[in-house]
């Protein structure tokens, strides 16, 4: 039904998350109303991203250099490391513009069942990293799951012998939800977590 | 924030009808995690397109050659034209499987308020194919809009001197929808449009 480089172009639509087969067909038929100059960015875009883009030797981040443009920013608070699972968390934060520290990305978190042990995950550079510096406090800020939870008291513990203050970011009832949409593990979390009112 | 190339790819995303910024920075951040030879194959379908698709030269459909997949079908029935919009509408009716008949892509509606006359579409070339064929019906199936009215009713007028039927695809109430949900237009012609139960 589709010309064969139509169907192409939709399956590889088909290939991004969150993106069905109606939505793939909708975006890839919308591409027939494009100038041809923007087709040729579009594909050259892609493929720029395919052979620019590493990661930053230092902290993981995504990068188009050996240092990404967070590690080589002078300016930064050299004194802390926030601890991240993927380079897109990164992003969330640095939007925030609260955090002027450097970050490390673990590329994925502590998982058993998965086979998924701390030196599958970038663990002994973050070690490395701590004790060639200054560094005085280690923010923890991994999802609030199981796999979040124990890759988070394992970075505790490591750290233990060291002197250096490790947090994690809270966990508990966000801003402007419905009580009846959280799910009961924040719940409780969050009435164990409570704090007093001043 | 982010590295350039990504940025354009973000950008070329947003390009996208119905993809907003959020959206095109999570695709974009999600072809991170693609395979080399996956970002390839996508910016070759996107050069595909752009280098093999344009329009069949007898029904306006989209069509890697001369003739689209349906006009050089011969076991089609020569009989009926059914005349549409857009090339897209075309996968939506052939979806169905049951129409047998030949197509005929306008590309555009009558629009006066946007300087769209019936020159700016493709109204001649569909006279021009009636005359020269044994065509017995020509079915209308253009959105029940002023404008698909408006090139309706000319088309109709246009063919009033030929011994061809005319007709349209029915508007009315969609099956399985909440009474509430539709707009007071199509409920009128809903009314209008009444038929006797058998």
């Amino acid at each position: 039904m589709f010309p064969s480089s139509l169907k192409k172009l939709i399956d590889n639509f088909r290939m991004l998350p969150g993106i069905g087969g109606k939505t793939a067909e909708r975006l890839a038929f919308s591409m027939l109303e494009f100038d041809k100059n923007n087709l040729t960015s579009f594909a050259n875009a892609i493929l720029e991203v395919r052979d620019h883009i590493g990661h930053c030797k230092v902290c993981g981040n995504i990068s188009e250099g050996d240092l990404c443009s967070i590690c080589s920013n002078s300016d930064r608070d050299f004194s802390t490391i926030f601890v991240v699972e993927r380079p897109k968390d990164i992003i969330l934060f640095e939007k925030l513009g609260v955090y002027k520290g450097f970050y490390h990305v673990l590329n994925g978190l502590i998982s058993p069942l998965d086979g998924i042990g701390p030196d599958e995950i970038e663990i002994s550079s973050l070690l490395s990293r701590i004790n060639n510096s200054d560094v005085q406090e280690v923010i923890l800020a991994l999802k609030p799951s199981i796999e979040g939870e124990t890759t988070m008291q394992y970075i505790k513990k490591i750290l233990s012998d060291k002197n250096i203050k490790v947090t994690k970011i809270a966990t508990g009832v966000p801003i402007g939800t419905d009580m009846e949409y959280i799910d009961s593990l924040t719940l409780e979390l969050a009435i164990d977590e409570r704090k007093n009112m001043n």
